[in-house]
């Protein structure tokens, strides 16, 4: 790599979570810093867009001598307004998002404001990493994040990634078990097991909390369950096209309306 | 089918938009129908879900002889209340979602509030379509979805889909050209070129409008784009599995931190 790389950061915790001062100081070391988050936490956020309402961007000096923006839309918003007007034409070399307080594997990504950022930044072409630490507590080690997200970072870099990818990278909370190394993966086929706590509010109106329990019943030894699991840092590779391809030839030849 | 099937109906512009009534009315014709939807719109919201606030869920008379309820949340989390609390035990034989006022095809999907309770639904192993109507107008002809929508529904009772899909259907905008047929597709690989206008508040803050234009690059005769532009309705099946398989082993052979 010739020039010092153009890195582009994002999250969905929004711009003064801890998660992000780590991910900023860690790219600074690698390259150029441009920083384009959410003004407040989107947490669950899916893919959502901004349509129908206006956006706010406004610049932010939280990090010292980087420039900073908080926008206050979704993170896929943020990944979009930083491409077409924060830096206009200059192209990023990398965009990544996180690290996420919490994690991401298995379809926690269909849900995830960070893994959305990912995903955005792939649709536009470019090279893109969701981090996530699989530890909720605002308050968890994440020092040790550190070293993995730069070596993951460097080595996208360096070997460029298929077009349309994002990946989705879940480090093991921090134990006194040191990580076993990294594993790329395919996402686990599981679910929420959903359940809703029905409270009453002071008016005796009726609301609802979700709460629920993540069910794994993905046997597969290359699921990134299955390495989390191993105490493994997991990667998926994850694509934009959600057409299930296998299924074409099946309802071509079944269904008798076509 | 012996019993009469259950069909759950949800959508994202909201519980009194005209696109939901014309999908309850011919739902009504198969089946036993309960409505779960938001109590607003709420396009563009991806997969979101409500984490870390309240959800709302009252009865609605909006519909003559149906039980149906109004949700503060977002689509997704329209399904998952219908399946944990409204209908509790009872397991829908098939759930769908829209009709949406606009188009949902190609990367749309991605965004789509509509798609996402189709997801939702397939997540919880349920079979699920999600219709969308490419006419943006409120006031666009609709009618003529009807027959497409129950010859669709009723082939989905009769041919079960694969666990985990759910479709993906785009109607043409009516015109004086009738619908040459339906065809399965797979989702063209396309993207926004956003615009984002630039505008002052009355006290002199900036915000911004996003706009864009649809680029469709994928030359493809088997896409979506493709059948629609030739007045065919679409039909992919999506899956919530966003693994880049192909690209796992090229990851496992060039990366050298594993």
């Amino acid at each position: 790599m010739k020039h010092k790389p153009l890195i582009l950061v994002s999250n969905d915790d929004g711009i003064t979570s801890r998660g992000i001062r780590l991910l900023v100081e860690t790219m600074s070391e690698i390259g150029e810093v441009v920083v384009v988050a959410p003004n407040s936490p989107q947490s669950g956020m899916g893919h959502a867009i901004t349509i129908g309402n206006t956006l706010r961007l406004d610049s932010n000096a939280i990090f010292d001598k980087i420039v900073a923006y908080e926008c206050s839309g979704t993170p896929a918003d943020c990944i979009k307004l930083a491409k077409h007007y924060v830096l206009k034409n200059r192209v990023p070399d990398l965009v990544v998002s996180g690290i996420n307080h919490g994690s991401n594997s298995s379809i926690s990504v269909l849900y995830s404001g960070t893994m959305s950022a990912a995903i955005e930044a792939a649709l536009e072409g470019l090279p893109a990493i969701g981090f996530s630490l699989c530890d909720h507590n605002p308050n968890a080690e994440i020092e040790h994040c550190k070293s993995i997200i730069k070596q993951i970072a460097l080595q996208v870099l360096k070997t460029p990634l298929a077009k349309g990818t994002a990946l989705n990278v879940n480090i093991p909370a921090y134990s006194n078990q040191s990580i076993k190394g990294i594993k790329i993966c395919r996402q686990a086929i599981a679910r929420w097991q959903e359940n809703f706590e029905e409270r009453f509010d002071p008016n005796g109106r009726r609301y609802f909390w979700m709460a629920g329990d993540f069910e794994n019943s993905d046997k597969g030894l290359d699921t990134d369950e299955s390495a989390l699991a191993e105490n493994y840092v997991s990667v998926v590779p994850c694509t934009y096209d959600l057409t299930a391809h296998h299924v074409i030839t099946q309802l071509n030849s079944e269904w008798s309306i076509l």
